[in-house]
């Protein structure tokens, strides 16, 4: 007899609006249970409900998934509505054992065609003069010449430094409006496993090489050592990364020796980016509040719902976070 | 024996920078003859020697081509750097014969992939609120919730009004994000015509139902005069094509009224236009100064480069104006 496909029941606790919703439409044979937050965080009956009851998860990484993580409860499989899951390992008790369960963050594709409609904006919007023209037009003046020379994106180069889900969807976008894409890698990839988008891998040693090809630069990694001289060259720079790839003071100093002609900035080495910071003002940098790769309701429902599928299969998930790595 | 091929010269009579050097480059066999303009229009003698001389005209259509268009000369192909040809017809002289040059105009695919790429820019730039986070940033103030709301471009559907090839560059560069396409013709194709990147052909008729279906419409029509109820859906319009589609008080009424979220405009009943003009401080209407197909060097030279070939092949040349039609 073939095995029943038995469908656990989910919990989900999370402040983006109606994911528990949107899963019960696209898993219609789950019981999908709405843990409520309070401004964000575990109630004292929340926690315990959780601990008490669930073996499936569907939570915030912070402040949620690092409230139960240590907890004594009987938790299968967690994952984080987030892409990273650094802010979450880094509230790790030491004392305590690592958790039992799986660990799986958001993300992947889904999560990448987002941050890849972030780059394409950008990367639109300063080689078309976006913003300059919507100066102009805060001072009615109609500035015809200086605005029709542009450079057509079909005919730009870019360089993503980090080649994981995110950067593949982003080379995929840029590749279907036509440009030429390099990949930085840390080790180059089987061929078979290459990604039709990428004209160019290359690894970490060959950043010059790749620096100097590229119109755009686009920092997916979550954080190197290797970047020195990433803002030498005279490209347009996209950190949807970490903050920590590069310094304020470097983004600066890049700036205002024309090192590079732009940049837009979606992380910071400290964020909320402090008032006082002298990003804020810097000529053609573009300041956004960390919304590269928001989670979205249906995407996060969706991810969470093909994993659902892989697990009640006894398939491996996707975007596992490997405790192990830890030590 | 085979007929050898004779490479006329080509006379080069534009503003844009560099257009004759970079024809010699893509047809090296070729004679290419400079001709100097003053402040964009024909000296006295630019315009004797041009019409003692040219066979082939490369050439801007304002003024250059209008200044020699019904003039003696032994010219048999006359190719504009614009895109349009309105402007070029609406100066011929009724009083005498219409020219017996051949006249096409640049565009097709490269000028194309132009307004393709102004058109995703604004459609990012509106569903992703970088006009926002623009003045967020002039304010210092990190707004972290309400920018993180935001569609997957991938999810959304547009309505292309005008499918030639501007339409079906602009279809193409759509689908290729991942959005759904609704393309607006006058008459269906038959299907072998059809374009890949439009999963719906619709007639003029069927404007309301393309409204209802789409988060935005782009109108690439010259002029039309079928475009009644155009600004009453919640959609984003973008508009590329003429000025006149639309009267400036259909999209104060519209905006204020709140039948459509936002616009991006490139033309104008009256350009420039004029700083009196209340479009200019209209909540998400984004000015811009019919840029959005400007021609480029690059590409301006690549589209007469083509058609010289097909001239020298005697094949059928492309984007012809047809005299006949002014009938």
């Amino acid at each position: 007899m073939a095995g029943r496909i038995i469908h656990p029941p989910v919990h989900v606790a999370t402040s983006l609006r109606c994911v528990a919703n949107q899963l019960r439409k696209l898993l219609p044979d789950v019981q999908v249970i709405d843990i409520e937050l309070n401004e964000g965080s575990l109630s004292q009956t929340s926690r315990e409900q959780i601990n008490a009851d669930a073996e499936i998860l569907l939570a915030d990484g912070v402040p949620v998934v690092t409230a139960i993580m240590q907890e004594e409860n009987k938790l299968r499989w967690v994952q984080s509505t987030w892409a990273g899951v650094e802010k979450i390992i880094k509230r790790l008790n030491p004392e305590k054992p690592l958790p039992s369960f799986v660990l799986t963050r958001s993300g992947g594709a889904s999560f990448g065609k987002i941050m890849a409609d972030y780059v394409m904006g950008y990367i639109i919007a300063h080689e078309r003069h976006l913003f300059d023209m919507k100066e102009d037009q805060s001072k009615r003046t109609w500035v015809g010449s200086s605005r029709r020379e542009f450079r057509p994106i079909s005919g730009l180069s870019i360089g993503i430094l980090g080649i994981g889900d995110i950067g593949k969807e982003v080379a995929r976008c840029c590749k279907s409006m036509g440009m030429t894409v390099w990949g930085m890698v840390t080790r180059q990839p089987p061929e078979d496993r290459k990604c039709d988008a990428i004209d160019f891998y290359r690894t970490t040693g060959d950043l010059p090489e790749i620096l100097t090809n590229c119109d755009h630069v686009c920092n997916i990694l979550p954080s190197t050592s290797s970047t020195a001289g990433l803002l030498s060259a005279e490209s347009f720079f996209i950190n949807i990364g970490r903050g920590d790839v590069t310094t304020e003071a470097d983004i600066v100093e890049a700036i205002s020796s024309e090192w590079i002609s732009g940049a837009a900035l979606d992380v910071f080495e400290s964020e909320p980016l402090p008032e006082s910071s002298k990003l804020w003002a810097l000529p053609n940098v573009h300041i956004t509040p960390h919304i590269s790769g928001s989670c979205i309701t249906e995407l996060c429902a969706e991810d969470f719902a093909k994993n659902y599928h892989r697990y009640v299969n006894k398939e491996p998930l996707k975007c596992v976070f490997r405790w192990g790595n830890l030590y």
